[in-house]
């Protein structure tokens, strides 16, 4: 009788590498090889060169962490960007979701995680101290916390604020308010109540 | 402004490689990416790689067109298998599929889709020919037809029944019925009534 289910070594260590990914079970790993298979080895080749040169070559940008192909990050090293602005974000993920409001013209720290004492991470674990040095240094016009608003997000904005608030003027955090294009019946209590304590002029915009 | 929401080349490059994968959007594809980042470079290298080789070293048995790490698949070499029998299947996760159950143990022949005018697929797109010169030429004892039961499929049976019905004395084709484990009154009238059309003698087993 046949040993495997897989036809193929090859086949096989394929599946697996793609079933250990996140979200990724064996079925849609096979599919997901299979549909490889059926594209041109160049094709193929372009697909995993790609993963493999991101993993070899990436770098962290030195002032903010964050990913970049060089040393200093397309966006510290921008002439156009306010240098005396610092939005502090959780991670890679969080840079690229304010830059796409194209609301923010600072720069960024990326901290890469959350203070979380369930999880057993204090703020050593994090770029924490990287971030109040740079801070302590620069001496920003403006902090921004923009961490989630869990209790992680505030526990650590809360620590955040308590070392650099001597070195800068300014600390802000983001707004929380009923989304933009939501029902008031269908927002939490505390989400509702924060927007109506925090309430802002009214604005055209 | 930041031209765009990557903040790296390396990084959008990787991202939309996996997003050419069918079923996984942007998002996703950033998120798999980004989990690829936080592994070591060496584990990435394994992912990147498994792909390529699979890629540029498989093979189609020359036999049954199954894939293969040689010229000849595992199952056409296997003394153990049956080679009067060959099972017809439209794809190689058919054959794993068949080879899961431990029920079949002949070989196979991977035709690679089905006829479907629709479509514009017609016999001379498939490997149809290959399966009639090497039905004609191995004079099997049995051959089962395990293609889809679809219009399709139906066609493509009845099409290659006609084709080898000079060959062989057996041509069978899976049984239709009502699935294993599964309530009566919630299956399709058609199955229902081929399964009771086509009842079969009460085993244990």
């Amino acid at each position: 009788m046949f040993k495997t289910a897989f036809p193929s070594k090859l086949l096989e260590n394929a599946v697996s590498e793609f079933a250990n990914l996140p979200g990724i079970g064996k079925k849609t790993a096979l599919r997901l090889v299979l549909y490889l298979l059926r594209k041109d080895t160049i094709e193929v080749e372009k697909f995993g060169n790609a993963i493999i040169e991101l993993s070899q070559n990436i770098k962290k940008c030195k002032i903010c962490k964050n990913i970049s192909d060089n040393e200093i990050c397309e966006i510290c090293s921008d002439e156009s960007r306010d240098k005396k602005k610092i939005c502090v974000v959780e991670n890679i993920k969080d840079v690229m979701a304010i830059e796409k409001t194209a609301q923010y013209n600072g720069l960024y720290h990326v901290i890469g995680g959350l203070i979380s004492p369930m999880d057993g991470i204090g703020p050593g674990d994090l770029k924490i101290n990287k971030l109040i040095d740079r801070v302590a240094e620069t001496e920003p016009k403006e902090v921004v916390l923009a961490l989630n608003s869990t209790p992680e997000g505030d526990t650590t904005n809360y620590y955040i604020f308590r070392r650099i608030s001597k070195y800068t003027p300014e600390i802000t955090m983001l707004a929380r308010g009923v989304a933009v294009g939501s029902e008031l019946e269908y927002a939490d209590e505390i989400t509702l109540g924060s927007s109506i304590k925090n309430r802002i002029r009214f604005t055209f915009n």
